[in-house]
């Protein structure tokens, strides 16, 4: 794996690196082939401009600022001052550019990032596989070194995780309502950390679920992930280093594991054995309440979308990918009163969670219970989309209903297709799921590598 | 007047009464004329082992509890041990007795009071009148006295202002969504203090509006409104008495004084110079932010209400005051979008609101722009029903809709039908509030003798 950028800020630190010379690289890969259809615009100029200050700077004896002058992407949901912001649709292909930066792309930009452009998506952010009829859907670049094959990069934050695993960018802003961040990061062998809703802004960004969404970013290694959280939730992340058997970890016994390929299964099995090597404790749980109430029935996403863009279908419905329209759609049926039941039952299920959950330190899954899907049978048929759809967001949306933190992170062994590893737990327990995340990243990779 | 609760309880302190001999005299009263329709059921007997206790224990020279084992009413809202709570209504006719106190009952029953009873109530608590045709209307006992007519009491809390009124108890436990213990408080010459809804709990009463709904009381004085809220929040109520003439006060143009009838229009003119008699400033200010977008646009109050009651509409609809139910069955039409619109847009409002009276320590408003009107044309018509429950909670809803905080004080002179001044403010500050009515309250009563 190429250098993650806290490896590259370390020799940018020492004078091994320029972030000019950084800024070309990125350019070049995202001008190639891997990085087809996963930009919608770039920001070349101003990104060189960054790029070049960040050298003058240090040039100068003055110390770099956090990013030093790298690039990061920007997922085309985030306003970023003088550029229009179209959520990977043509409906909003006339949008004026955003007067200001939006608070997570400003944050990002204070802390020294070149921002490289703005990158593709599913249309709207609502669908988990990051198909995009309109840019075209940027292919998976990281199983296609692999196999030759043309599979989805999955979504929605498609284009975001292609710009990193393909080197256009260090990292990717992202949102992640049902998994946009979890579910393209576990297909292209990267990191995705979604944390608790409430600790990063989301404003000046278009709305899929404003209860749901979350601005998080894919990175390549959990190390970034820390650095972009703290970042991005202007805090420092409390890690403590406590061994992993001093961890009380979970498994989920219903739903979880349900539908596994063979390649995700043995990863999966694989983890687990590792981290109860290193002394993990790993507990079967039922976690009854999973069984007895699905998260779906208690979502609001649609209704919060038909909210948003009622105005705009009846406008340039013709305009939208029919896929994302009809899911749209759903939210019409649904009433102000059975909104109302879907928030009470959310709050009491999470109850029932963060309940069934007290002791564990995190919860060990799949992120995704396949690896990357072939693109063409999700384009020649709507059931096999919608199945497949289904099928990946399961696993990562239920972290999502519960307003909880995950991270994921690969498991796979080299050769492989990438498997995503998720760790997650109740909202507000970011740091603990970092913290867990740094050990079990070294544990999972000296496993996969031997 | 009679003793307020403050007083009652100085002269429980000194031996100048019992709790005994003060319950004698409540459950005379409550047995009265004057209280006829005002409870739907009594606690006489528990009520009366509570008073044998307190002043057991005071013979014994241990000290009182705060409420000293003197009467406090509770509104059928809110659920009583071993009590069916019935909400005014047939429809729960069969309801099982409560297993527990709500927390409310609950802080009340600890701090000593002797609950005497369920009162009577708008069924559902879904209007300002106080009408209830299954167990009769309470008459208005005050105007009563005065002119000999027979008015409405005001709600939805209106058996607890009647009880407050007519000596069956020192104080109302009762609820405020949009106006309920404002409105009776204002029509009945006595004091009602709703605070922002976070601060009390509603956990254990029959809900209409969750978003809205404030557990709060009905009292004779400001000064046992503090005690009766301190006791209701769990919290010290911060008093400085500060002076009238470092407050600075505001009268908004808009709505607020439309349609006065005289009484109401000549009280709140000379309150107003009562004031500024005493040094208070007094501001008119146009408050835009109340003439572009009216509160009601931004209730989701019958969407919340239908939530609840939908069920119990199919099964027992036929039970139901009719003007009620189809105030409920207008939430029946609010989509999932809509309310999802209206959250949003009350949330935008909140913050307009906030900022234009940002710098006036509170807002003065006439509780209700008339007198307690006739009982009988609201009886006999539907319309004149509406148009005077939208006239009454017209103000008070105001202060829900931005989760404010607000007081009504009588401001009439003696021999006049009662008439409510408002003092009212933003979230949150309460014990502004409630500083500033102390002293409104001498200096308007001041006023009102001479």
């Amino acid at each position: 794996m190429s250098d993650d950028l806290l490896g590259a800020l370390s020799r940018l630190q020492d004078d091994r690196l320029s972030a000019r010379d950084a800024l070309a690289h990125n350019l070049e890969a995202l001008r190639g082939e891997a990085c087809r259809h996963a930009f919608v615009r770039e920001f070349a100029d101003s990104a060189q401009a960054v790029a070049n200050a960040a050298d003058a700077i240090a040039a100068a004896g003055a110390p770099r600022a956090p990013l030093g002058g790298l690039t990061i992407s920007i997922k085309d949901l985030f306003d970023v001052a003088e550029q229009p912001t179209t959520a990977g649709s043509r409906a909003l292909a006339d949008a004026a550019p955003a007067a200001a930066d939006c608070p997570a792309v400003a944050r990002l930009r204070r802390a020294g990032a070149a921002l490289i452009g703005h990158t593709n998506m599913t249309e709207f952010a609502f669908s988990g596989l990051g198909l995009n009829p309109h840019h075209g859907t940027p292919l998976n670049p990281v199983t296609r070194a692999i196999d030759g094959l043309a599979r989805i990069p999955g979504g929605s934050s498609s284009g975001a995780a292609v710009s990193v695993a393909a080197g256009a960018a260090w990292a990717a802003l992202g949102s992640d309502t049902g998994g946009s961040i979890r579910i393209p990061a576990a297909l292209q062998g990267l990191v995705g950390f979604k944390n608790t809703t409430r600790l990063t802004p989301t404003e000046g960004t278009i709305p899929l679920s404003p209860a749901l969404d979350t601005a998080c970013a894919i990175t390549r290694s959990v190390r970034d992930a820390v650095l972009l959280h703290e970042i991005l939730a202007e805090r420092r992340v409390r890690l403590t280093a406590r061994p992993l058997r001093a961890r009380r970890l979970a498994v989920v016994q219903p739903v979880f594991q349900d539908g596994m390929d063979a390649t995700v299964a043995s990863a999966f099995e694989r983890s687990l054995a590792a981290l109860r090597q290193a002394g993990a404790q790993i507990e079967e749980i039922p976690l009854a309440a999973l069984a007895t109430l699905q998260p779906y029935r208690v979502s609001s996403v649609a209704a919060e979308a038909w909210a948003w863009h009622r105005k705009l279908l009846a406008e340039r419905g013709d305009a939208y990918d029919p896929r994302v329209a009809r899911r749209i759609r759903e939210g019409e049926a649904i009433s102000g009163a059975d909104l109302l039941d879907r928030i009470a039952a959310r709050r009491a299920w999470i109850a029932a969670m963060e309940s069934a959950l007290q002791g564990f330190d995190a919860v060990l899954s799949p992120t995704v219970p396949v690896v990357a899907p072939l693109l063409q049978p999700l384009l020649d048929s709507d059931a096999a989309y919608y199945a497949a759809n289904g099928l990946l967001l399961r696993n990562t949306s239920i972290v999502n209903a519960l307003d909880g933190c995950a991270i994921s992170l690969p498991c796979h062994a080299p050769g492989e297709l990438p498997v995503g590893l998720m760790l997650w737990s109740t909202g507000g327990q970011d740091d603990t799921i970092l913290d867990i995340a740094l050990q079990v990243e070294a544990e999972v990779q000296k496993k996969a590598v031997h």
